[in-house]
């Protein structure tokens, strides 16, 4: 076997126990008996140590050095291994260790104190955490650059001043449209009534055959939390129900159908392979957000969806149109996982900055929750009224995310880019939405994106598929002409 | 760190570990996707690669003839590792890889020939497969004896010699019972009706609670063929369903409660090690056949079952007696996992000796149909009509498990003991039963026996929990004296 081969192998053995993972994590959301925690805990934990002893392993680290690779896919493969390699034996394995322990306390310490309201309770965790993450940061940097260092986790290739330049741009014509929205002479109504569980239920997987999603390769549960896990011949949704609203639902199943196409789709040639999965935390957002926005919640689609939902439900006190506003409400909240298509992204854009001033030293944890208050009031013109609709909102920073975030919102700056190529591309896209087959941007983004997992870097992935460079102004000129149209301006 | 730490702490992942494999096979079985079946082989072949690595890691064997056992606990866990370890470096890596990928193709190949009645179809695959176990049974074996190599894995302590001892013991007793019965005037009558599935399930649930299985620590789902699986704080188990017969349904799940209760009554102290699970099939069996027959189907606890029953499905045209009857009716069928308590040992003890005579070498595999046919008829009193009546009706061949059929009747043979003990302990037994609390057995179960998990060796565990030496006399004793009343003998 050639160096080569070898590494093709021992990658073959990993890809397969991280989907094993992906299983585990699955079952711990879907279906675990509530007592097995504490042993799940372990197991997950041998796995963890099986996986960290692989991507160590030093002879992977003689194989790179004498591998060549034979093709296009043998280079992409190659590139994902090194980076991989490099990343994960640059960190001590007693910061690792110490970093897996203290992260595995944390996030139930931060859930306690997001239930009692109490910033005091989390910040001891919270400053723990980003001490050990800037020093995992300074391991890792090359430049001294530290949010670049843990961003290049989730989004190789981007640095924090190229996101915080896309960031400032789009936050002027952000808060502009806001306003405007807001202002609006014409405001749509809510959606009002009781939408049973099982027909949300029935629907949810209706959508979900719409777009696409493969039920003999995954399968659609209820979960806290929705999410999609898993990839290939084996990935899963989950979705929940709120019987009083069922855009919870349905939209959460639209949002999970986007990633889980991107892991049905990839090339077969590529599974087994570090090629074999989405390549970036943005690439795979902008797959979710397309689907759930661009797609979902255009009028085109809502008009289709309307009908169903009529067929589900019956009555729905909305016409049409009534029904495509009540999709699209923009109203400033205090919860990111909420919000609409016009707060989302100043949502992100608060946190990105926190948390580079976290890292960099600038902000102190003790000082986050006036900055957080400061910043929410300035762009939503609203005060934070309790930590849990606050700083403590989100689970990311007590697991040690950071730099994770801006993939969110890069995700929608890449689905910008995608719909605006798509539309071009199929110009009888609306007809096909109205008559509910959104399939056909399934297969358009098939093509040009999904099949392709790994193989490109995440920027370029974009570049190829939309045919010229990433900007936040697809998104922005899609955001302003949705929106004025929508609330008549 | 001691060699003795070093051991603790490198079977504290595998045990993990080997958890994580069990829920795959839950997963595989309850809920994977139809398409996933090739990846999950990949991801499934994953991790035995993994653990095979850990049990032959060459460490261990360093660590194993340096270390000393503090305690009891730790000798039991030395020779657990020990045997292990002997075991998994005894056969060469290739033959193990060679088993690894025949079984998992031969599988297949025995359902087909099953579906098509094709023995033909199965032989040369039948026969490479015994081929490649006598050769794993010449590399363990260490004074020759090929078939006790196999049972060693099963049922550790005891030899194909000892078992045939008491097989032909039980043997005579039971083709004398099973003339009686079928001869006897009195015959009960079938129960008639259907029977919703959502009410057996839901009669399930009530049963699981009653044995005093903990849902906390486990759950209930349907499967083609029930099984339980995991252990300690995450033990599930599996039942069927079909319409026109409850007793599938009931029995299945009291029958996996019974494995499950062992797993999840194991001592805290020992999990995460080797004793943290059933100890062997044998002692295995015994917990869930005690509670699916000799609990079960006693007429005590069929009187209170009678009540359940009459309220989830309303008049079942049997009274209490006719009832215990319908639960116990005698016949003599083609199929294992069909049969009652008289014929289920026949059926063990011909596989038995045809598995032995195949290992052995005096059985080809090309006269194993026509073997199997005249035994049957002999036994049985019934001519085999089909192959897949006969010889292709179990999976267990066809993927290797030679010396696993045995435990299957050494776990009545210990119940029979089990329930011995258990009446001269709890005279009150009865009315408890009748009352539907089975849970005081599972108490004196826990106390005497399921808390040990593999402290000791499988004899000794059912030694120390009895008082006495196993015999297969109470077994018989039990048979003749609850067939004789049953059947008006």
């Amino acid at each position: 076997m050639t160096a080569y081969d070898n590494i093709v192998a021992h990658e073959r053995t990993s890809w397969a126990l991280s989907q094993v993972m992906g299983r585990l994590g699955w079952d711990q959301e879907t279906m675990m008996p509530r007592g097995a925690a504490e042993q799940r805990g372990e197991e997950m934990a041998a796995m963890e140590e099986v996986l960290h002893a692989r991507r160590t392993d030093p002879r992977l680290g003689e194989w790179l050095e004498a591998a060549t690779a034979p093709d296009a896919k043998g280079e992409a493969i190659l590139r994902h291994v090194r980076r991989s390699y490099t990343r994960n034996t640059r960190v001590p394995a007693a910061l690792a260790a110490e970093l897996a322990r203290v992260t595995s306390v944390a996030q139930g310490v931060w859930a306690e104190a997001r239930a009692r309201d109490d910033v005091a309770h989390f910040l001891p965790t919270l400053t723990r955490v980003i001490e050990l993450r800037r020093e995992e940061a300074s391991a890792l940097a090359e430049n001294g650059a530290l949010y670049d260092a843990l961003l290049n986790d989730y989004e190789p290739g981007i640095s924090g001043d190229e996101i915080a330049a896309i960031f400032a741009r789009m936050r002027t014509r952000l808060v502009a449209l806001r306003e405007k929205v807001l202002g609006a002479a014409y405001q749509p109504a809510p959606m009002k009534g009781e939408f049973p569980r099982e027909r949300q239920l029935r629907l949810s997987r209706t959508l979900a055959e719409a777009f696409g999603y493969d039920f003999a390769k995954g399968r659609l549960d209820l979960a806290v939390h929705p999410f999609s896990s898993g990839s290939g011949a084996d990935a899963r949704i989950t979705t929940r129900v709120a019987e009083n609203d069922p855009f919870n639902c349905l939209y959460s199943t639209i949002h999970e159908v986007g990633h889980a196409c991107y892991e049905q789709n990839i090339d077969e040639g590529y599974r087994y392979s570090p090629l074999g999965e989405g390549v970036s935390m943005g690439v795979h957002e902008s797959q979710s957000r397309i689907y759930e926005n661009q797609l979902g919640r255009s009028r085109a689609f809502t008009g289709w969806l309307h009908g169903q939902m009529r067929h589900e439900f019956g009555d729905l006190g909305l016409d049409p149109e009534g029904f495509f506003g009540a999709v699209n409400r923009v109203q400033p909240g205090h919860i990111r996982t909420e919000s609409d298509e016009v707060h989302y992204n100043l949502h992100i854009m608060m946190r990105f900055d926190l948390e580079r001033a976290l890292i960099s030293g600038d902000l102190q944890p003790g000082d986050l929750e006036a900055a957080w208050n400061d910043r929410f009031l300035r762009d939503f013109g609203v005060a934070v009224d309790r930590p849990s609709h606050g700083m403590l909102q989100d689970v990311h920073w007590s697991i040690g995310l950071f730099g994770y975030f801006p993939t969110y919102a890069l995700g929608n700056v890449y689905a910008g880019c995608l719909m605006k190529a798509l539309r071009k591309d199929l110009v009888g896209i609306d007809t096909a939405l109205a008559e509910g087959r959104p399939t056909v941007a399934t297969e358009w983004l098939t093509a040009k994106l999904q099949r392709h997992g790994g193989l490109r870097e995440p920027r370029d992935t974009i570049t190829e598929a939309c045919g010229f460079e990433p900007s936040e102004a697809p998104l922005m000129d899609y955001l302003e002409a949705k929106f004025s149209d929508l609330y008549r301006l």
